[in-house]
C-alpha cells in the first residue's frame, strides 16, 4: 500500500453477547458475536469514539489493510487514518459488521446452534432498529457511554440516524451522508427485483443453497449489476462507457458488446462469488423498512422530537438512488425540532457511489465539521 | 367496449415476401411474412397512408377490437381512430408487427422452413435498419409511393426515425414521441440486465425452450418488471404506490410487503406467460444498436442531412429513459438541416409511459400536427 496516511494493518476483533437480542420483527437471536475493527486509541474519557455503520454490502473493515492480504483495503480508507477527515490521531474509530452480514458478525451464513445447520433462511429479518441496539451493546461494553459521532453513508447513514433516535444520550454527533428518511416507491422496486432475481435462481433452493452445495450465482449477479446502474449517475455511466464497443465493431450477438456491459457483468460476477445471497436479501429489506417517521404518522419532524445529537448532512448533485431532496427533507426535520444541523449538497457527477469517493470538497466538509467536535 | 369513436372491429392481415432480406449483420432473411392491421380507406391518390411502428413489446393491433376477443383493444386505441388525433376519417392507418416479434410477423418463434424447427437462438439479429426496408417493401406492395406520416413512440420512433433516413422520399412527415438519436451507457446497461436474466434463466435452453416445453418464465418476468420501473416515473410511483403495505402491516418476509412489489410481480408474471423471451431479447437489441449517427463519426446532423420529411418531435418531462433533453438533440440536428421541425417538452408525471396515455395537451398536439397534413 503506497498511502503513507493509512492507518496501515489492522485485525479484526471479536466480541460474543449472550444476552438475547429482541428484533423488531419479534423473533429473538438468543446470542450472536459481532465483528468490529478499531483504529486510534480510545482517550482517557472515552469521549473519541467513532462509530461507522457500513452500506448494503460494505463490512466492519473500513480502513488500514490486513497482515496477510495488504491488497484488501477496508472500503472508507480514503476517509479514515491518520490526518485523514476523521482523523485517527484524534478519534478512535470503530467499524462493526451488522448483524445479518457476511462478514463474521452473525448472519444467514453462520451455523445455527440450535439446529446445527446454517441459519440460511431462517435467519430473521433484521432493521435498523435492530442493528442499533447493537451498537448500544457494544458502546457499553467498550466502555463507552457516548459517541462523539455516527457516520455512515447510504444505508450506514440510515443506521446512524437509527442510533442518533433510538439511543438519543448515546450519539453526540450525526453524520448522514447519501441516505433519505425512507425508500420510495422507485427504491422499493429496485430492491425487490433484485430480490426476485435472487429467490427464484433454482440454486438459491429456498435460502438452503449452502446444504445444496450451490451458490445462486445468477440470481446476486444479476442483483449486483442492477444496483450498480443505480450508484451510477447516468452522466459518469456515459463519461466512463458512452457507447464504446468493446472489440471496436459491432459483433451482432449476445456477448458483450459494448463496454458499458463488460464492466456490469464483471461487477456482478465478482459479487456472486463473494457475497452472501441471504445477506444481500436482508440488507435490502433491512432498507425497506427504514422508516422512523412510521410510527408517526408519517409525520418525519415528529420522529425527530426525540433526538439530541448535532447533525452533518451531506447529499450528491448526482445522486439518483437518494436525491439532495430527500436529504433536505431530513434536514427540514431536524430544523424543525430546532437540532444543530449542517447541510451541503456536493457538485459530484459520481451518483451515489460519490460517498465513497475521494472529492476533495466533501472530504473537506466532513473534516472541517469532524476537527470542530470537542472531545 | 363502450368508445364511440373506435374504429370497431378489426382483422389482422398477412402479407408474405419471397425477395430475400438482407440484414444488417449481414445475415440474409430468405423470405419472411409480415402481419399487419388498417385502419380507414386509402384514398384514391394513395396520398393518406400512416405508417404507426410499434415499441419493444407492441404489435401491429393498434387499434379497434378483434371480433372474437372484444377485450383486446388495440395499445393506441386512444390516438387512432374516427374523430381521434390520428383520424381514420382521414387516414389510412397501418399497423405492422416488426420482423422479430411474436405476433404474427416472422420471428424467432417462428418455424424455419430450412430446419423444420423453431428459428430461436438462430434467428438473425434485427435493427431498426431492416424494419425500414420491410416497411418500404410493405408500402410497395400496398401501391403506396410515399407515407403521409410515419409515427412511434419511443422504439417506435426511434423506426420512424429510421425509416426517414432510410428512404426519405417515403416520408412526408415524421413523428417521433418519447424516443432518443442512440441509447445511453444508463440504458443499454438496463436492456443487458435484463437480457441477462433471461439468457441465464435455465429455462432459456439457449433459445430452443420450446423444443424443452418450457419458458424462461424467471428471466422475462424479472426483465418486465425491470422494465416498468424505467417506463414510471418516481414521482408516477410515488402516487400510484407510495410505501402502502399490501396487508396494513409489516409482515417481515419476503412474500408480497408493499403494493409496488404487489403491482411490478403481477406485470412480470403476466408479461412471461404472453410474450415471446427470444423477441425480447431482439428487441432490446434492436435499441441498442440504433444510432444513425454511428456512421457519421457521431455527428447526428450528419445523419440528418439525407432526411427530407417534416418532423414533429415530442418528449415527456418526466421521462428519465429518454428524456426531452435526448429529443431536443434531434431537434438540433434536424434544425442543423433546415428540415421543418415542431417540438414540444409535454408536461407530464407518468414517465416513459406517457407517450401511450391520454393527456389532453399532448393529444391536441398530435391532432393539430396531423389535421395540417396535406393528403
Amino acid at each position: 500500500m503506497h498511502d503513507s496516511d493509512s492507518i496501515g494493518i489492522v485485525a479484526p476483533l471479536r466480541i460474543y453477547f449472550d444476552t438475547p437480542l429482541s428484533l423488531e420483527s419479534g423473533a429473538v437471536l438468543d446470542n450472536y458475536e459481532l465483528v468490529y475493527e478499531t483504529y486510534g486509541e480510545l482517550n482517557a474519557t472515552r469521549s473519541n469514539a467513532v462509530l461507522i455503520c457500513h452500506a448494503l454490502s460494505g463490512n466492519h473493515h473500513v480502513a488500514g489493510v490486513y497482515a496477510d492480504n495488504p491488497k484488501n483495503v477496508g472500503w472508507w480508507n480514503n476517509m479514515i487514518g491518520p490526518g485523514k477527515p476523521i482523523d485517527t490521531h484524534k478519534f478512535f474509530v470503530i467499524g462493526v459488521n451488522h448483524i445479518g452480514g457476511c462478514h463474521g458478525s452473525t448472519g444467514p451464513a453462520n451455523i445455527n446452534k440450535k439446529t446445527g445447520k446454517h441459519y440460511g433462511a431462517d435467519f430473521p429479518m433484521v432493521t435498523t432498529v435492530d442493528w442499533a441496539e447493537t451498537y448500544v451493546r457494544l458502546a457499553d461494553k467498550l466502555g463507552i457511554d457516548q459517541f462523539a459521532a455516527v457516520v455512515g453513508g447510504s444505508l450506514g447513514g440510515m443506521s446512524a440516524m437509527q442510533l442518533a433516535l433510538y439511543s438519543p444520550e448515546k450519539v453526540r454527533h450525526a453524520v448522514i451522508i447519501a441516505a433519505a428518511a425512507k425508500l420510495t416507491a422507485q427504491n422499493i422496486a429496485f430492491n425487490d427485483v433484485a430480490r426476485q432475481a435472487i429467490i427464484t435462481d433454482p440454486d438459491f433452493h429456498g435460502g438452503d443453497y449452502y446444504s445444496h452445495g450451490t451458490l445462486p450465482r445468477r440470481g446476486l449477479r444479476l442483483a449486483r449489476m442492477l444496483g450498480h446502474i443505480t450508484y451510477l449517475s447516468n452522466d459518469s455511466m456515459a463519461e466512463k462507457f458512452g457507447r464504446e464497443l468493446r472489440t471496436g465493431s459491432l459483433s451482432f450477438n449476445f456477448d458483450v458488446e459494448f463496454q458499458i456491459e463488460s464492466y456490469l457483468r464483471y461487477q456482478g460476477d465478482k459479487f456472486a462469488e463473494q457475497f452472501d445471497a441471504n445477506t444481500y436479501l436482508l440488507m435490502t429489506k433491512a432498507l425497506d423498512y427504514f422508516d422512523p417517521a412510521r410510527d408517526y404518522d408519517d409525520d418525519l419532524s415528529a420522529a425527530f422530537r426525540c433526538a439530541k445529537a448535532n447533525f452533518l448532512v451531506l447529499s450528491f448533485s448526482s445522486d439518483w438512488r437518494f436525491s439532495p431532496e430527500r436529504s433536505r427533507a431530513i434536514v427540514k426535520a431536524l430544523l424543525d425540532n430546532e437540532l444543530n444541523v449542517s447541510y451541503a449538497e456536493i457538485l459530484s457527477r459520481h451518483g451515489h457511489d460519490s460517498f465513497l469517493m475521494k472529492d476533495e470538497h466533501y472530504h473537506q466538509l466532513v473534516r472541517a465539521y469532524m476537527n470542530k467536535i470537542d472531545i
